[in-house]
């Protein structure tokens, strides 16, 4: 078929008509099916069951160094435990410390304490007048959420497949002591699926900020989430990198094994600096006495090390690899060719990144509402969840079977391709 | 023996020199023992280790609503933990919020809260010249951190066997909207082992306070911790006492499991009223996607209702009821008649209180120290360390072997002997 945009008004007018009865069509299928979240399916939750065999009544919960890991203590969590994510986040085990469930919480209680007391004898944020972040877009709501709710002023930055614009970035945090900080999901990207290059993390290490305070908030949720085993994306390790650059508090990297194992039941950590983390723990000590350290053992005894890791991503990337690869196909089926869309081709992550013609994207998500397909939110992605172009949808292929994510994708592709013939003849007509 | 502060000086020299001696060869033996921390003992712990078996990757973690324990979402927790705490807390399900595995960390972050944004649409209280707490004392050192920590003013309230001091709580808090709230431990209080008398609850309920965003933090860490079947302190319970008195949003309460399974690795938990809850609920959407809820789970699993847990408790309490029974036995034995310190003896919690004579507590703590027992700092027990007396000394009975505590609280008792008679000396010469 010829490309949309080649179409003449009469042409475009026809198609529309097809495809409308074609979705009415869909409409009385009466789909409910949900792609809103990065969720794992229930195949991936089945991976990690045997996680709830490891630890039984006869077990010995005693750590390597003599805790009990039934009793108070341990505040930056179990020597083992953090062997373990130390090997996962590529950081050592002394410069990290196990949270909660939640790497979402660390970050939101990092930003509070800042907010509160202020990083490391710097003035609190909530006695500045104002505080700005810098946020990648098309970036994570979640994170946007917090900067959000704390007031924070967010200023996007564009998004390549290298990273953020290191210029822009080297220039504002450079200029303007009021910018705090800057989200980052350095590897597999939420929502583009891009891996920050060489270039970029090394440019990121040599930041000179005008806040003393400034840090990077390095997300580094997808380190390990892999869809191939012979093709994957690295990034430098950024803690090492700062500290060979002279800039060693520079970065609070975080991470959790919530898409590893079961979201919500799983063990959140941070790296950081020494500087860092004696500022995080002389928060943490006020907050609680200590995290589960029975699950982090659990964790520990059911992965063994991080070969057995690596072996248990690779069952998750077997799930959800024919999911990202079904979604690309019948995009490519479906789209390619028509000029009305652009979309990523991950190598690991949660996400498919999708952008429509300008002034689309809402129409999409409320069009496939109404056949039964939940996108997350157009908007979603960017700050205050106001995308100026309009054109920016997260695609979340893992927790529909297979069989509805085709479903839902079909949907999905039918519902922009009517919007951007309306939008193509409502331009013609303008 | 005739009461210390009866002696004439030349008997009070010949005792100190027996006791003396009798010191000398304790420290000779080089005991190390700790007893500063209300934490369980092993046995405790023990009680628990069933609860490792109740899932398995067999099990069904689905909830009753269809929710899978294993993936994201229930911001409130799962239905039937609100349930199974809804009845430890004598709370509706729809009242109560469960978080992760410590009160003491949703009481941070209570505070943290009112502190960024406020509470109900009130000022935050980062935005007001002063806040003050009022703080019954002696109280719970980890509470008194929080408010320290967010430069909150602490001011002293008499704590008597029927709970703080009313009359001044009232006055105080109508008077001085900079008083935003009170630390409560309202049942077997920590140190003292009090409960609030029906009175006491009634009037808590029935405050007018000057500020809008005063709360009451009632702390009820030790609701099912009885050591006795026929002998029980009641509490009124403060939510539905609140409603009745037309105030019901004058309280959070907090409770958590951590001494009834395992420290670290229980659930915690708040009840409120709706309006509190929204407003919690608004801060917790952005903080995390929500708590563990396999361990909520396992919870329910393991108790199967309030009963399993009643009965769950009297193990507990059989294990150390002893305990507090012999560290009364041998402060009679030791200290009693001799008028020179005063202890309560509570039929629950997990603390006894020791009054020494005034002056005396911090030389008993560093005597004690000094023969290889660790007790809880003296000074703990009031705001900022300081106990104007010096006279308050927290005994934590549970987590030493019964051996050991015995060995202790003859070794604590030496010492109150020494710092006692030193003391009266003393005052004789000047």
């Amino acid at each position: 078929m010829k490309p949309y945009t080649e179409m003449t008004p009469e042409e475009l007018t026809e198609e529309l008509a097809a495809l409308k009865a074609k979705y009415k069509k869909v409409q009385a299928l009466g789909m409910r099916l949900d792609m809103s979240r990065g969720k794992p399916c229930q195949e991936q939750l089945d991976l990690s069951m045997r996680m709830m065999d490891v630890l039984d009544s006869s077990s010995d919960l005693t750590c390597e160094d003599g805790t009990d890991c039934r009793n108070y203590g341990q505040l930056n969590g179990i020597i083992e435990a953090r062997e373990l994510i130390g090997d996962m986040m590529e950081n050592n085990p002394k410069d990290i410390i196990i949270y909660g469930n939640s790497s979402l919480n660390v970050m939101f209680d990092v930003i509070s304490r800042a907010y509160t007391h202020g990083i490391m004898g710097n003035t609190p944020w909530c006695r500045l007048p104002e505080i700005k972040f810098l946020c990648p877009v098309p970036g994570y709501d979640r994170h946007f959420s917090i900067t959000e709710y704390f007031g924070i002023k967010m200023i996007p930055v564009a998004m390549s497949e290298s990273g953020p614009d290191m210029e822009t970035v080297e220039r504002m945090v450079s200029e303007d002591a009021s910018i705090k900080g800057i989200w980052c999901v350095p590897k597999y990207s939420n929502p583009q699926g891009y891996s920050y290059s060489d270039e970029t993390v090394r440019r990121f290490a040599r930041l000179k900020p005008a806040a003393a305070d400034f840090r990077i908030f390095w997300d580094n949720a997808y380190g390990m989430h892999h869809l191939y085993d012979d093709r994957q994306d690295y990034l430098i390790e950024i803690l090492a990198e700062c500290k060979r650059a002279g800039n060693p508090d520079l970065v609070y990297k975080f991470s959790s094994t919530s898409k590893i194992t079961f979201p919500g039941s799983g063990i959140a950590a941070v790296a950081t600096s020494p500087n860092n983390m004696d500022d995080l723990l002389n928060h943490l000590r006020h907050q609680t006495i200590g995290h589960d350290k029975v699950n982090q053992l659990r964790h520990v005894r059911f992965f063994g090390d991080i070969h057995g890791m690596v072996e248990h991503m690779r069952k998750h990337a077997d799930i959800i690899r024919p999911k990202f690869e079904a979604v690309e196909e019948i995009l490519e089926t479906e789209l390619g060719g028509l000029n009305i869309g652009t979309w990523t081709k991950p190598l690991g992550g949660y996400f498919i990144m999708f952008d429509t013609m300008p002034g689309c994207a809402k129409d999409v998500v409320s069009r496939a509402k109404k056949a039964g397909v939940v996108l997350t939110p157009a908007g979603a992605t960017w700050p205050y969840g106001k995308d100026p172009n309009d054109s920016n949808i997260r695609i979340a292929p893992t927790f529909p079977s297979l069989a509805d994510l085709c479903s839902a994708m079909e949907v999905f592709s039918l519902c922009v391709k009517i919007s951007s013939i309306k939008k193509l003849l409502q331009d013609a007509r303008s």
